[in-house]
């Protein structure tokens, strides 16, 4: 049991769901014979990447510095940071590398290609560069077939800097709901940097590295001949977007937020919650294949789903939840807790500090998060 | 000038631009006759607060207990907490109050009124109540004319806790965006108000507080009579959504987000900006009026609004800003900054432990927010 003197909203984490999640996506990994990086930007938390790598991933990957910083404070050094570098950050990466991490940085940009080289030749520092390529999202990277694709590895080849590889994300995947249409996204993403790999080597150079990756690719990709590592990380606690895509089903999702019942409008029929936008965030990720879903869906404070009841709408500290009849409003009382499934777990956890994990019913520790920039 | 070697993205804060907004509602409130108690639930700042206490405000309104405890910490007494109290938090609001908060709380609901007054009568502490009406945004409250309203006023008044008065708020003001139709919306707010509270003195009880609230009536109201006090918070420093419905221009707006242009996608047309989901928030509350604004108005580093610039679409960390020719390219290289005005300042702030103020277009100084519960 949830104890009931808690200062909603708390984020919860299901460490059971957890374990099976970590469990699914390193047995695809495996499966298909590629290491798995997870990306640790859903969790932010070192106590969950000790549990990912004793699982057997290899190595992290991160979406901030201050994310690598703080991950390579609790003894992770293997982290390959994969949001494009700007040259102001080329200092901040020299000094955690001289910290000891190993850390991979990322560009699809000839000019900032030579001024990492340039920063690599005038200070020594072996600066370990992924080159992005775009399989399809329409994000980062450059096209598998573009010319300056050879022109980055030379510059960066010819300097004190490394050329380490390649890296794909299939964010596309989220634009399709089925498991055929994941198959081909998957197979399109793997296609793709297997294709500016080849280029690469054609050309004579070494392609350690041939990264690619998204929590629907990773679980239902048939074959990554070619490829060397997986990266995800939604996969490890779900969310209704990815429900809403059919990656997985509403009893995996092992995040949720805790919130009290703070009000009952009878007169427009609805039950307000204290976890609005704030503690639910405003993403609508799921509106395009379950629109109904709002910003949660509604569960009892044992995470079991309520059929029909969602957070329809939010502001900034309530959480409208319209009731099915007047019954609703006995069955949740002023004071008593509900737990609402986050759209998209990313977002939801960047507003907490740490997570309460709860264990067979009952909350047994709190892993700290890193928040912020 | 912005110095060129910041950690993106970084909350700006314009201090001239927030002290025209201060001084404009500070205005609207002396010309209508009421106190201003402005709602630091954007702000969450204790520096912001003494700006606006020094400017006429008298007393603040906070939409957390957390909130409440920083001011206090910070010299602020007079505190109103303006969402429905569930009776769990009634323990760390005594905790304040016997700290020395002059601490309103806020209830609609007759059970949880019986709970504070035998909490109130077992530990002699006087809780000061207030009642919420809806004055039409069905979100909390009670209809002015609902029967239990008298009878919570009883309940109260029978115990140690002390009645003291009522509270509304026209959220429904943000569904129009003509000034005609606000001020509809404010006249409806205030003759709500002053409706209940006129029920409760001819039942013959005192009602020291009438107060009622929100940026766009506070701003547009011709008449408060009856009204003891006015709350209101994102007018300090406006937003997109408030631009969008007409309540301010754009050069009002005081809060930006510093962000760097991390990639260009040429084959995609569009720049990639190191502000997304997190740094943003995924607020689309300006789609009403202005949906081509997406998650952000682009503007350059000293804050001037790039025409037909928007950030159009958000991931967690990237912003995807379509160019408008291929010399956008030239004109924004990467590595180079540019501020994005939010759609809602309250959600885009609350990624952000501090403000960095601007004066004269140089950073001055920090001022440290509250964030979480």
């Amino acid at each position: 049991m949830i104890s009931s003197d808690l200062n909603t909203p708390v984020l919860l984490l299901d460490k059971e769901k957890l374990m099976v999640n970590i469990h699914r996506m390193q047995s695809s990994a495996d499966r298909l014979g590629v290491a798995l990086r997870p990306h640790l930007k859903t969790l932010k938390s070192a106590d969950a990447a000790r549990v990912l790598v004793q699982s057997g991933a290899r190595g992290i990957t991160v979406s901030t510095l201050r994310e690598a910083g703080y991950f390579l404070e609790h003894g992770f050094s293997d982290i390959t940071y994969a949001i494009s570098i700007v040259p102001s950050r080329l200092p901040e990466v020299a000094r955690l590398m001289s910290l000891g991490a190993d850390l991979k940085i990322m560009t699809d940009n000839m000019e900032v290609a030579r001024v990492i080289a340039s920063y690599a030749n005038s200070s020594g520092i072996p600066y370990r560069v992924l080159i992005e390529i775009d399989c399809g999202d329409q994000r980062g990277g450059i096209k598998s077939d573009n010319e300056a694709l050879i022109s980055i590895v030379e510059c960066i080849d010819a300097s004190c800097a490394i050329f380490e590889g390649v890296l794909t994300h299939a964010g596309h995947a989220y634009d399709v709901n089925s498991i055929f249409a994941i198959e081909a996204v998957a197979k399109q993403e793997r296609d793709v940097a297997v294709h500016a790999a080849t280029r690469i080597r054609n050309a004579g150079y070494d392609v350690p590295t041939i990264s690619v990756g998204s929590t629907p690719t990773g679980l239902f990709a048939r074959d990554l001949t070619g490829v060397s590592e997986l990266r995800a990380g939604v996969y490890t606690v779900f969310d209704m977007d990815q429900q809403s895509r059919g990656v997985c089903v509403v009893e995996d999702i092992a995040l949720s937020v805790l919130s009290s019942v703070i009000g009952h409008n009878k007169a427009a029929g609805k039950i307000l919650l204290d976890a609005g936008g704030l503690a639910l965030s405003k993403d609508r990720g799921a509106d395009k294949f379950r629109p109904e879903v709002g910003y949660g869906q509604v569960c009892d404070v044992d995470g079991q789903v309520i059929t029909d009841l969602y957070v329809k709408s939010v502001s900034q500290e309530h959480g409208h939840v319209p009731v099915r009849n007047a019954d609703d409003f006995k069955k949740f009382p002023i004071g008593s807790y509900l737990r609402i499934l986050p759209i998209h777990a990313c977002m939801t956890a960047a507003a907490y500090d740490r997570f309460a994990l709860v264990e067979k019913g009952v909350i047994t520790t709190h892993w700290d998060r890193v928040n912020g920039w």
